[in-house]
């Protein structure tokens, strides 16, 4: 195979869920496109490597520091979200619900990852609590091992500073049925019932 | 959401198989690659756009013309195997079994979505036909309704110049199972059924 076929494959292979025939079809795709396609995928990667920064407040990816979210003054500036990833926090955005700001860890505790306190933004989000008058957080992260441990840890962190500290519900997804879901789940829903 | 981040979310989303969660999902990963990462790929693309050409040969894509398969002397030179696409090549390739060259269509006829004869590669085919010695033309287009038809439309115009013209054959598939097999697939396998 040609050496620069081969390199591209090479190198899709290494994003996530693409294995080595999803990179050859890709590969295959892209090289029948006109080349002014494949210059604008590469100009959207340049773009990305070279503009993309952490926001100085939130740790948002954007192109500007502070970012969008936290100069928008519209938005309630004494409750703060905190979610793993900017996923996460596009996900959160999609409900138009929540009008506070947000804080990214960009990664959730594992020790058996060796991902400490220190690797993750859990230092930043102190600096922000201790700099500025937050009424709530909110910790957004996963219902997993990994996203409960982080909630704890951040919840032991922030309740000493007389902050109030919430964690989104778990129970039953909305549509889910109790015949298709997990015992954990369910587990939960019963402990968390509510009066009706 | 930052404007190259959606630039590169809309660039991916271009690509096949892969839709607007996908294409979030692989541009937070590249975010999260180091620098010198992203670059690789940039630049990978970017030799797969500048370098790779259509062999004057055979039409394979390589970074050569003639491609390694036309100037590989240990192949068989009349011998000739018409393919769809470059992938279908590496797919033949990959068995070890075929020693002859190759002629890549990259299309198949297709009236509805009009490609006619003159938007694959028939013509420099025939010239190759015509300028060389050839004995046989294996023609591997796909078993699909285009396939077949472009087959049937190759045969009539090879068989007059009295060069042997062979297709795959058809049939169940090894380690196939005849309840899960379609119909189409079970009529010609015994249709073309052999003698024992």
């Amino acid at each position: 195979m040609a050496d620069p076929i081969a390199q591209l494959v090479n190198e899709l292979c290494k994003l996530p869920g693409i294995g080595d025939k999803t990179a050859h079809r890709l590969t295959f795709h892209i090289l029948k496109k006109p080349k002014e396609e494949i210059y604008k995928l590469i100009s959207a990667l340049n773009s990305v490597a070279d503009n993309i920064l952490k926001c100085e407040i939130c740790c948002n990816l954007s192109s500007d520091s502070p970012c969008s979210l936290c100069t928008d003054n519209t938005r309630i500036a004494d409750v703060l979200c905190v979610v793993e990833s900017v996923s996460d926090l596009k996900a959160i955005e999609r409900i138009h619900e929540f009008r506070g700001r947000y804080h990214i860890l960009h990664g959730l505790l594992s020790p058996l990852d060796g991902v400490g306190p220190n690797d993750i933004h859990i230092k930043e989000l102190l600096q922000r609590l201790a700099e500025n008058h937050i009424k709530e957080v909110i910790i957004a992260t996963n219902p997993t091992i990994e996203g409960e441990a982080t909630a704890m840890y951040l919840s032991k962190l922030i309740r000493p500073l007389e902050i109030r500290v919430t964690r989104l519900a778990t129970g039953l997804p909305v549509g889910g049925e109790l015949d298709y879901l997990d015992q954990v789940t369910i587990t939960r829903a019963f402990k968390e019932r509510k009066d009706l």
